[in-house]
This record gives C-alpha cells, structure tokens and sequence, in this order.
C-alpha cells in the first residue's frame, strides 16, 4: 500500500513536470512576437501564459486522452486551448474592475506589469487564440472532433458556464445575497468547475467516447471540480501567500458565503476528502491506466498553492 | 441606368431592414435570460446586442453565402457568431481603460449601464457565444464546415487579427508613432478589415468555395474593408453624432494619424470612392446575384452613420 502510493506520487510529480514543462513550450510556439506593434499585446500574452501555473487543466485532458491512447502531442495542443481559456480569464478577473488583484503566480498581475487595455486585449487574444488551436487541421485530422472540442470549450466558459459563474460570484458579493450551500454549490460548479469538467470532456472526446460513454467521467470532473474549490477555500485560509503567488484572504475580508464559511473547517477538509474518494470511485471501471487520474484527484486536496 | 441604381437602393434597404431585424431575433433566441443570478449577465448581453448596429458583418455573411445559394438560415446564424464578435469587441473598446466612451448606438454604453466588471465579462460571453454558435451541429450538418468557419473567425479576430489592430492602434496613439499610408492601411486592415474580410470569408465557406476559389471575394473584402475606415474617418469628421449614437471627433483631438490627416478629406474621398470601384470590379464573374454586394460596396462609403 505504502508503496503504491509512493509510485503515484513519482507519477504525478512526473507527470506535473511534464505538463508544466510542455504547456510552456506550446504556448511558446503558439506565440512568435511580430515584428510589427503587436509585438506589445503577444509579449502581454506570454507574459501571462508562460512560466506559471501548475497546469492542473492541461493535465487532466492529457491524462483522460490517456485512458483512450490518444496520442499525447494531440491531448496536447486540446490542453493548451483550455489553458488558454483559463489564464485570459485569470488576467480579467485580476483587473482592478473586477477582483483588483497585484500578484498573480508571485509576479505583478498583467495590467500591473503592462496596462489595463493591454490586459483586457491580451485576454480576449488568448481567448480567440484556444479556439484556433481546437479548430485547426493541426489539432487532429478528423473535423467533427475539432467542431465537437470548441463547442464543449465555448459552451463551458461562456455564460452558461464559467463566465455565468463569476457574474453569480460578483451579484453574491456586491449584493450581499444570503447563499446558502446549495447556491454556492451551483455557483462553484459553473465558475471554477466548468472548465475542469471541460478539460476531462476534451479528453474524453478526443478519445471518441460517445456522449452516453462519458457518465462515470463526468461524475470524477464534478466531483474533483468541488473538492477543487473547497480545497482552494481552505488554501485562502490557511495557506502560505508565498507559495501561492497571490493574494490571499481575500473572501473572509470581503465577508463571502464560501463553502468554508458555511461549513466551517473541519466540515469543509471532510466534504473534500468524501468528494475526491468519490471521484475515484467513478473511475472503479478503468484499471491501472486511470492511477493518473486518481493521483490528480488526491492532489487537488493536498497541494499546499 | 437611373432605374437599375433605384432597383439597388430598393435591393440594398430592403435588404439591410431584413438582416436587422433577423439579428436582434436570433439574439433574442440565442440569448433567454435565465431564472438565476446569472440574469443580470444575460441582460447585459442582450443590451449590447439587440437593438442597434448597420449590422453589415452579418449582411455580408448572408449576401456572400446567397451567391453560392447556401440557405438564409445557415448564413444568418453564422452572421449572427461575426456580429457577437463584433459587439464584444466594442464592449471592451469602450472601457474606460481603452477609448473610454459614454455614448454607442445612441444610448450609454454598456459599462454605463451596467457596470465595468459586467461589460468585461458580457463582452468575454458574446466572445464564446460566437463559437458556440458556429461549432453547434445547429449551424450546418457538416463538420468540416463548422471547423472551418471557427478557424476562420478565430483568426481573424485574435492578436493576429483584430485584436492586434487595435493594439498596434493603441501603440500609434501613446507613443506617438509617425504613421505613414503604409502603416495606417497595414493597422486598419487588421483593425476592421479582418472581421469585415472574415464575414466574406465565412459566406465563401458556407459556399463551399475551396481557398483557391476565394481571390475575387478577398479583393472585394479587403477593398471595401479600407472604403469603410475612409468613410468612417470621414463621418467622424463631418458627420452627425445624433445620426452616429457616439461621439465623434475624437481623432482630431486626439492627434491621432489616420487616413484623414494624411490624405486630407478630398484626397480621401477619392481614395474610398476608388477602392469601392475596385471592389466591385472584383465581382465581374459574377451576374445579378452579385448585385447586393455591389451595392453593400456603395452604401459603404455613402452612409451617414
């Protein structure tokens, strides 16, 4: 038993420097800067998109792709186009109109180290540029999966998912609405847990899994998706804003319904680690090639950022 | 010759009433305002798109894709995805980081409505719902179609694209640059031409005119794309800011090089009437088909807002 947990912890720790190491060097063939002005606006692209992260995104579609033998350069390229998706969300969240946040991955926030438009723009490039990367030849031969992996990408950030999950966010914030746990479960799975469940749905179609295929998988993305974001409420509390690279209590200043203020601690570290044993047990159908997947799982409420 | 131009204005209205009032309807559907706290995004989305706008990316769409007989209904719903990039991307123009604007359409913009974090994330919503739009299998049975039609939009409106116009517009303006013609054509065929271009470019692909087969239909976009920064130069010269809903003149004050100050009005009245004859010498292969087109080039320069 020992042992095998130690062998899955040398195969996330593997398999994180890897996706760390390969997501940077995709977004850096992704993003040549241009000889011309725009040089500005990709320099503010790479500036947010490379050298941070721990890539958990990325490496749950290359990780899900895995269990289907889809070739890991094709996971890939899918990974990075939600990577991508999350870090320009990352950059207008940060900016002063939003959560006005000056650190993000222990470096000056982009409209810090550039300005405000050069952000809002850099954000909206990045965005596009995830849909170019899906929708390109370059991405797999096949057309109906590169139609399907944009539509599953939009429909889970735009305003049916992580997008309607940050206006619930900010209307419970600036309203002061009374969320209850049902609320802010509902919330938490649209801002947050959209686009982790989009990054095993990318896998998994990559993988050609038909849509009534995907339940067990769907089940593992909402479960980590929560224990994902209680885990982050518990880091907020009681992490080391060092390690974290940004800001942290925020929520508890703000005086924010969370799962942990609603649960407390003790409550909150126990839901989350019910929540992660019942994602792995979504994955009881697959043998050895899902350890991966159950390793991620138990990190999303170890990981100390 | 009298009757036929009277039979184009007659083609050109008609036609522009048409595909106004078949947007704000497909906005409507495409948009229902949900029973949650995501409503007051949804709102705000509607605000932005319904209502307002030539709508001449979706005209061109439609009119391009009726060349290659391609049914009303397809074209539209792909116009609909250029025009919700279009409205996002005004949405975030007019954020006071970048143009800072109070006026569009005739009403206040959508971050004096709302606010500035809800603009941010209403124009980042109209951003995915464009290609949650064209990757649905609802937009056209073929999947290779689908593909093509993100790619092509996505291109054309990231940091290669529009987007990276705007930023080489925001580097001329800060810094000052002395822009000559050939940088101030390179800036706006980027800036406007691209989405104008792709709007063209989405019709030829509905069409399922190959690449090879699209020269004519890029030399029509490309001129009527610099035909249309002339005239709005212009208008934002001479023109009505009650018939244009939007302050005007803010070039000039802002010194800013543009078409205007470097060919001054006459040369440039010339230069957009030029470029619209060329674009219309681009559809000589064409018959009466062509005919909307040919007097979409016309109306380009000859509006008055």
């Amino acid at each position: 038993m020992k042992m095998e947990i130690v062998a899955n912890d040398t195969l996330l720790t593997g398999a994180l420097e890897d996706i760390q190491r390969d997501v940077d060097a995709g977004f850096d063939s992704f993003l040549p800067v241009p000889q011309d002005q725009r040089a500005r606006l990709v320099e503010a692209m790479r500036y947010a998109a490379i050298g941070g992260g721990k890539r958990l995104r990325p490496l749950l579609v290359t990780a899900t792709a895995s269990l289907f033998k889809v070739p890991r350069a094709t996971a890939l390229r899918a990974g990075i186009a939600v990577e991508a998706i999350h870090v320009y969300s990352l950059i207008h969240d940060d900016l002063p109109c939003m959560d006005d946040d000056a650190l993000r991955h222990g470096k000056p926030t982009l409209h810090k180290a550039f300005d405000e438009a050069t952000a809002v723009l850099a954000g909206d490039s990045l965005h596009a540029l995830a849909f170019e990367i899906l929708a390109s030849p370059n991405m797999t031969g096949d057309p109906f999966t590169r139609a399907e992996l944009v539509a599953a990408l939009a429909g889970a950030s735009g305003h049916e998912g992580m997008a309607g999950g940050q206006m619930m966010d900010m209307v419970a914030e600036q309203e002061g609405e009374a969320f209850d746990l049902h609320a802010i479960t509902r919330l938490q799975q649209l801002k947050t847990g959209a686009l982790l469940g989009a990054s095993v749905e990318l896998g998994a179609i990559l993988g050609r899994v038909p849509p009534e295929g995907r339940a067990h998988l769907h089940g593992y993305a909402r479960d980590i998706g929560l224990a994902f974001q209680i885990a982050d409420d518990l880091l907020d509390l009681e992490g080391d804003e060092e390690k974290a690279g940004k800001a942290l209590r925020k929520d508890e200043e703000a005086g924010k319904a969370t799962f942990l203020s609603l649960l407390g601690p003790d409550r909150a570290r126990d839901q989350a680690q019910m929540l992660v044993d019942q994602a792995i047990s979504h994955l009881n159908a697959y043998g050895e090639e899902a350890d991966l997947l159950r390793a991620i799982a138990r990190y999303i409420v170890e990981r100390d950022r």
